[in-house]
């Protein structure tokens, strides 16, 4: 009986997860969440105030959901901090493709669409970036203690700005329905990487851990 | 007679941009747009043949007043091309801190709220986005015309980083109610300018047009 309640929260959370990221949190009725889970609108008020509490739930759920299944997969693939962050990126390009590019972030088109005035909603989608810029931040400051971009780099901004790119290059790509604008967000983003990574006449390659001669 | 059926088109696009931008689209019922435009849904159907119809001729409408609302005004204070970059950025930095904290790209935000199926949206969102960055472009054009960028620079490509930057950096302000964000997102992107500006040990001041000494 417990077990089935838990399925049943599961479900509906499950249902809002994939609804919300196929038509957005407004162009999804609750009937349509209901019909998706299986469930009465009983049990719905059983386990969630209102659809935007169900929300929260759902961004809570992406935030638990950020490490084991987005970054431990790729992070097991390489030890290299700047190929981490390329792995990663590359991760929302197979996305792209995979979907025709139609894809959006889920966390991104939330956070153009939310109203302000729900604010725990935007708190729990700032979390998320939080949570996905902190893990490339990560990356970079085991970049700098390994030497492979300069000391003054300002890690912080500079992880955030890697979400910047992910996200206003996951956009374009939607609309153009191609996968060209994020590659070029992408490729410009490696030549930054790439300058930062010689700022004094040294040559690193960016990505692919190897060729640190130097050019001096 | 005739400009009372202008008025009601102009009327009822005008009801639909703004109703657009404050909900997003799926929010936004028909009614609320009848009501906002005083109009009956008999005029609607007249004008448009459908709420994408609607969508379509507001996102042309985006593209009219791109120059002369948006860019004009900009272009004005300035000729240097690096200026009219941040000034452009700066346009929505003020626009972000004037709502608060709560504004959100009207044409990113359709990006990732409008279904894949609405192609001819799309093709007009993509033209919007293309428009905006074309106006990027041709400023790094002309910078690397008057030397102030090296010759190898990818002109498209940076135009569309720049496009990148300012929405990925909007999109997270509006959930973290703090200009922070955007303000990282774009220092991230002044000093990469400034990196591009001094390829081979050149220095240029960024931004104010002056300051062209040489460090070699």
């Amino acid at each position: 009986m417990a077990k089935a309640i838990v399925q049943t929260r599961e479900r509906l959370l499950q249902a809002a997860l994939d609804l919300f990221q196929e038509k957005g949190y407004a162009a999804c009725g609750m009937s349509e969440i209901l019909a998706r889970a299986q469930a009465n609108s009983g049990s719905f008020y059983y386990f969630f105030r209102s659809k935007e509490d169900l929300l929260v739930a759902v961004l809570q759920r992406y935030e638990e959901m950020l490490f084991p299944v987005l970054l431990e997969p790729l992070w097991k693939k390489t030890e290299d901090p700047f190929e981490r962050i390329f792995l990663l990126l590359a991760k929302y390009r197979e996305l792209i493709v995979a979907s025709n590019c139609t894809y959006g972030c889920p966390i991104g088109r939330l956070a153009l669409e939310i109203e302000p005035t729900y604010e725990e909603a935007h708190r729990k989608i700032a979390a998320n970036f939080e949570g996905w810029a902190g893990a490339v931040e990560q990356c970079l400051m085991e970049a700098r203690e390994q030497g492979k971009i300069a000391k003054q780099v300002q890690t912080r901004r500079l992880s955030r700005f890697v979400l910047t790119v992910m996200e206003g290059g996951v956009m374009q790509s939607r609309s153009y329905r191609s996968v060209e604008p994020f590659d070029l967000a992408v490729e410009e983003l490696r030549q930054y990487f790439q300058m930062l990574a010689m700022p004094t006449g040294e040559r690193k390659r960016i990505g692919n851990g190897s060729d640190p001669r130097r050019a001096k």
